[in-house]
């Protein structure tokens, strides 16, 4: 029998989670007719319900008590963030069969492996695009537009607050100090901005982007973290009269100890150790990521094939994060409907298994 | 019984064809690894078998006959380009259930929707990502990432040749046919480039990306076109003078009459035509598309909630458009494994089904 619906709960109604129930209460006819059947809204759990006052949210479907949602529901989508209790509903809702849509980085950056493994257990599907780098498709874009190809390196701008506060500090002559508390004004960084500033936030991201397109388990402690509370006016003056900028830059390559460009040294099947590291760098003025203003975010992708390819777009705010929050919740219940999961991505060391083939098409000749 | 092999029949083995074979025959195991079952090349059809000599291509496999190949295969990827045999052939492969990859822009730029008929009546994907902008992931983007979103406008350098020719005149300051000496020299530009500098190339992207988009059907005639042909040394050079660059731009908008900012006067449920153009512009030289440099491609699109993306890659070549083809094979043969197909975009004139939604969801008064 066809479904005829797909059951949605939303847990958290923060920045992101109001604006994903708006869009929800705005386009549900038309997405509805995306996936071929009826995306029902069946509850929003947080913490004080009685607080919410968003029009476009129908306050019976409130609840305090989100774990009475999860076996209701064919998709869950967990926009609480933290780490607990957003894992253990996570894991129930892969026990009820659900699958889940999360924005969850700190989460993902430390689970991911077995997180993916509970999702494919239990035939569900995992989908977090809203968790790297703002509205930039770069989950999807690594999970499918380059699922063919092999990437050697990337490198990206993934933390618009960070980028915001050297941007400004370049541009006004103004201190570290001054452009935070200018951040913490204009709503970019949070009270507690220290996840931001101590590139703890680029560096979850990075070990997500590391995973997807490498295939190998990178965590947030493999990460080699280096924030900007140490960049100094007087830096960004000196970089700037030597025609370059200061950026948070967060890197994925397989480096060989030393090199200067891993992408040069980079060799199929090579046994380079993976390198990710999050790093204020200085860069000439006109190279792509200097160019990266305000609270905008990049990804920088070399991959075998495709070559160089940028992504460019806002890295947070409600509405961008909810848009990439609800084209997930799009894919997974389409793939409810028609009672399938997208396979989930391969996650090992990475085995080698197709060095053989790597090293008989070498003998091709032509940029193998 | 689950499937043990998903069946390819290769049709054209020009500079895309001849990556794709290498593609599949150095990756071949991690590729069906992917997708769960054997990915086997059963054929690959071309007009003169035995002047192929790609090392990596199994001489058995070659025939000058496409429409044999096409019955016996789950998955046709064409790569031979031109309208006819090209859309028969297609259609064959449809009747037949197999799904289809191509990058035919001329095709589908004329014929989208009755092809993408075909396949849903048989049960069968059409897949194009090749088809627009090189590697540029932006198919997969507007079909999925902004499936939740609406878009509000796209514009985009969409046409390598052009661009490398537009650059090279700025640069060198040289005359446009000296710069179309220098693409062709370069391996840039056909023979015959009037398709490309003519802007038809062009044209016939935007025409796609605008059926994506806005799900709509717009074909290659729809296209207000102008091409670079007529651009001088002079023009170039009164541009720089101005500090602009001259560039060859795809535009989508929903532009009121004599706007020059279509974005600035979108409203949702608007009924203002869709307009979509590819003409050379000038742009101050700080414009995001002005940086665009050589034959790379980029894409913008401006969505009502994601905001502003932007998407930079090379735009055309042998292996970048084999790795955007092979991903979609990927896809293909994966839903093939799993007995899905992924829905069709929706391609009727707007309806404005979703008009009350956005009018009551006005009243919310937040920027909707």
């Amino acid at each position: 029998m066809p479904r005829s619906e797909v059951r949605v709960a939303l847990l958290g109604v923060g920045t992101v989670g109001s604006q994903v129930a708006r869009i929800l209460a705005v386009h549900g006819n038309r997405l509805s007719r995306l996936i071929g059947a009826r995306l029902r809204l069946i509850g929003i759990a947080c913490r004080r319900p009685a607080d919410v006052s968003d029009q476009w949210i129908d306050k019976s479907l409130l609840t305090d008590d989100p774990a009475s949602l999860c076996p209701q529901a064919d998709v869950v989508i967990e926009v609480m963030g933290g780490l607990e209790p957003a894992r253990s509903l996570m894991m129930s809702a892969f026990e009820n069969g659900a699958s889940v849509v999360t924005a969850n980085k700190a989460l993902l950056s430390r689970d991911l492996k077995s997180l993916q493994q509970a999702a494919y257990d239990h035939h569900a599907d995992l989908y977090y695009e809203a968790a790297v780098a703002g509205t930039i498709p770069v989950v999807r874009v690594l999970r499918e537009s380059l699922a063919a190809d092999q990437i050697i390196s990337i490198s990206g701008i993934v933390n618009g607050t960070t980028n915001y506060i050297l941007d400004q500090m370049a541009l006004k002559g103004i201190s570290f100090d001054q452009a935070l508390a200018q951040a913490q004004e204009q709503g970019y960084a949070e009270a507690d901005p220290s996840a931001d500033i101590d590139g703890y936030d680029s560096a979850a991201k990075a070990a997500i982007m590391a995973c997807l397109a490498f295939g190998q388990e990178i965590k947030l402690d493999d990460v080699d973290v280096e924030g900007i509370r140490s960049v100094s006016q007087a830096d960004v003056a000196a970089a700037a009269a030597r025609g370059e900028v200061i950026r948070l830059l967060a890197s994925i390559s397989r480096d060989k100890p030393g090199s200067k460009n891993g992408s040069d040294c980079y060799t199929p099947g090579s046994s380079f150790p993976l390198h990710v590291s999050v790093k204020p760098v200085t860069l000439p003025k006109d190279h792509e990521l200097a160019g990266i203003h305000g609270s905008y975010n990049a990804v920088a992708i070399k991959a075998r094939y495709a070559g160089d390819l940028m992504l460019t777009g806002l890295g947070a705010g409600g509405e961008p994060t909810a848009s990439a929050v609800v084209s997930d919740l799009i894919t997974v219940a389409g793939n409810k409907v028609s009672g399938v999961v997208s396979p989930p991505i391969p996650l090992t060391s990475l085995s080698g298994s197709d060095c053989s083939a790597e090293i008989s098409a070498k003998n091709y000749g032509q940029g193998v």
